[in-house]
């Protein structure tokens, strides 16, 4: 385990944790809002620690692997969230230190789910900084700074994407893990200025309008009104819908349309399965509630929102989808397991792995009926590697021994099952507001510290998908010898083998 | 496919339908009860419909393969619950076919979800009929037929039980099928005997004493009272208790018992985990209720029969536990997943295809640790194949595809969605009762037809493990050539290959 390294990684993160904290001290300039000093306070610990963490590594090798890139990126998850609720928790408005954890995993996890009653009571100063978490956390943390500095050498660097990006397989955009981290933050920060303006278009106060749109382009959902988005225009929550959905798709769509190769789109098909789930959830949805709208026009967009805004993980609400009726209800709890497309900023089980288990069981049945068929699954025309495979198959499983065991620990408070199933179906797959007594009308503000803190391991497990968090609490990661961390050569049963660039052998 | 085949062997089961209902007219004959003609005219239609399979068949080939084994094993059951539903309609006491449809399959299937309301109401000879259906149910219908006489030529028996038995793989215990058979049937009568004696003992009405056993063996769970269990006493419950856990263990550890190797019984891992989880449950559960009850060991006693009732999904029940703490109803809701032990009479996923998806997930952290380990999955002491690690990983995921859209189909009656979650639950995985509206105390009576046809489809589903019931509804199955069908020799891709006993390649 390279620990100077890994020291030195956390520290310049911490610093790049200050400076994502900055901007808000202009929005307080803007608003004059004097409790903005508590902000100083937090940029400055953050700052001191990540200062000493960097003074005190001298790593002697810049090389990190598969391990070391787990357990930095669940580290700094972990890290963001405690220091990143520090303004909460000094200037008063969350005076409990795990709930302002928990509001912080929230935003920089995407998953929106908030514990404060009364949003509208907030400065503007920390209601920015609590949307900008989104905005951040949405595409990647790590990837956002290796998009800047180069955080470890060569091929090291794709050890912290990988641990960070959703999706079963990380594809390069182009060969250097930099320049993909650099193009996939010009296409986000490209729909997010486009998102802005079609909201200035429609008048949305330019406050709410960034704020918004930091949720919806990291599939967040914190909104600064008590009422969600009930009381945006109809042309603002079109927009919004839209929006949504474009981020919840993969971003591989964009490079091929940037990059001249329009026609390959149809091809990518966990995009155009993602677009087929969200028509027929829509169409549902709006046949199931039209009776309890004025017009069918009005229960269509309440649907299409809803729809866009739960599969996309992002949370937002327009209406109190708890009073919906109970089909409509379990179509919504489909749509947070299903996710949004793998290589987008969504979260859930996402698409493709939807897709790939789909045709496991078909070739599972097909295998049973003849014996001898050694078809391979392919996907979007090619074969799926076994590691691939076997690596969905134990993710789903994983996934749902985490989920059964966390609605345990958190029903220990006493709620019932509606509330503490959607609790954790809405924190694990990184949505916000789940049903009954954490639907959307309400807020996670009932739970107790330890439930809370179950919550916010959830957040972090579903954002990151589960693996690095379970390796970072693994007792094999800190038991080993360090033999698959040094490069070079290593020797396995008295044979030397080499080790490559992606420190796999 | 061998068509001819397929329908001797159902003609021969519908037969043996008749057969089952036989024992019924004893009782009606001891309690005087006339509307058994109703029985008899139900009898009359299965030897009838038995006759003319049987006889409109001229198999060329007594050879079946996997895909007819599945199919005729899917038929079966569906055939089954339709005939064994007849003297409920005929007797008026189920005046709807699709009820009394449910109820039959919920017998066989070894469920026991109700939709009578009041079971006191009905003649001896019906309630003795539908608690037989779980104890034929319970070690399988075409396993009991394949003891007494043989069904299919060799090989193609294998197909038959393989179809039917419960767990990941089905180990033969004795070299012959029809042995393996017959040997299990040994063990379920003894055991099954061992149980009425200890009722009797414990002075227990005759008539009460073999529904219960019946009942307890099958793990089904259907009861001659409409307070269930509740009024027994203590002594009965206890007995009650320990045959359910004693039913839902591995019954190879009984053969292992019986042949002479009780040494090896603790090397049975599946057995050691099914009961350390269920001390663990017990001991749970009985911690987080024993404030609401007089003293702890009534809170044990009730703890220790709902945790077996519910792991061993037989589904009896001496509490209505849908009032108990959430912590306990989740604990109950985790065990309704996770089940009994594969070979047994019980439902549910099975504790050995949890052990082997914990250890694919222990895996794949080693993996993304150490990239080149290369060490196999384990279980009991031998390597596992890559195919019954594939097959449990499809289950689990096919299992969790299967439940989420009957959520969603049963949800269009309008109910809560603890009822309709738990109602799935607890068919899919042949429990019983659910909580809320088909909690303990209430049934499953207040489904529409359509939902009440997607339970059947899910006890069907859940009880022969969901592949057979797929593979009879697959285009696949009745599409494609009989290349795999015939014996001898095979061409595949212009090779000459020799299919073997087994029908595989």
């Amino acid at each position: 385990m390279n620990f100077p390294m890994i020291s030195r990684i956390l520290g310049w993160m911490m610093v790049f944790e200050a400076g994502f904290m900055a901007p808000s001290g202009i929005i307080a300039g803007i608003y004059k809002e004097p409790d903005v000093i508590w902000l100083g306070v937090s940029m400055a610990i953050c700052l001191a620690v990540g200062a000493a963490f960097i003074l005190l590594s001298r790593p002697k090798s810049r090389r990190i692997y598969a391990r070391e890139g787990a357990v930095i990126c669940a580290l700094v998850w972990f890290l963001y969230s405690f220091f990143g609720g520090l303004p909460f928790v000094f200037s008063g408005y969350v005076p409990s230190l795990v709930d302002a954890m928990f509001e912080t995993a929230s935003g920089f996890t995407t998953t929106g789910a908030s514990i404060i009653k009364d949003v509208e009571a907030l400065p503007h100063w920390l209601l920015w900084w609590r949307s900008f978490t989104h905005w951040v956390g949405g595409m990647g943390i790590l990837v956002f700074v290796m998009a800047i500095i180069p955080l470890a050498s060569g091929g090291s660097a794709m050890f912290l994407m990988r641990a960070e990006s959703p999706g079963p397989s990380v594809k390069k955009l182009v060969p250097k893990t930099s320049q993909t981290a650099g193009l996939l933050y010009k296409m986000y920060f490209g729909l997010t200025i486009a998102q802005l303006l079609f909201l200035f278009a429609g008048k949305m106060p330019w406050f709410d309008a960034f704020c918004i749109t930091f949720g919806s382009a990291g599939t967040g959902g914190f909104s600064v009104l008590n009422t969600g988005c009930a009381t945006y225009t109809i042309y603002q929550q079109v927009v919004i819908t839209v929006f949504m959905i474009l981020f919840g798709t993969n971003f591989s769509v964009y490079y091929l349309i940037i990059s001249g190769h329009i026609k390959e789109v149809p091809k990518v098909s966990e995009a155009v399965t993602y677009y087929a789930i969200i028509a027929v959830a829509i169409g549902l949805i709006t046949f199931n509630i039209r009776g309890d709208y004025s017009s069918t026009a009005i229960a269509l967009k309440d649907a299409a929102f809803q729809v866009g805004s739960i599969i996309t993980t992002t949370g937002y609400s327009t209406t109190d989808f708890n009073l919906w009726p109970s089909f409509s209800k379990w179509i919504l709890v489909l749509l947070m397991f299903i996710g949004a497309c793998a290589g987008s900023t969504g979260g859930g089980i996402k698409v493709s792995r939807v897709q790939v288990a789909f045709k496991t069981i078909v070739k599972e049945l097909d295998t049973a009926i003849h014996p001898n068929n050694v078809r391979k699954i392919k996907y979007d025309g090619k074969p799926l590697a076994h590691a691939v495979l076997r690596g969905i198959n134990v993710f789903i499983v994983a996934y749902f021994m985490v989920f059964g065991l966390s609605v345990l620990l958190v029903s220990i408070d006493g709620f019932d099952m509606e509330t503490n199933f959607t609790a954790v179906a809405a924190t694990l797959n990184n949505i916000g507001p789940g049903l009954s007594k954490v639907g959307p009308a309400s807020n996670f503000s009932c739970y107790g510290p330890f439930a809370t803190g179950v919550l916010i391991f959830d957040m972090i497990a579903g954002r990151l998908e589960i693996l690095p968090v379970l390796i970072l609490f693994s007792v094999h990661t800190w038991r080993d010898g360090d033999v698959w961390s040094r490069p070079g050569r290593v020797h396995l049963h008295g044979k030397k083998l080499d080790v490559d660039d992606e420190g796999i052998i």
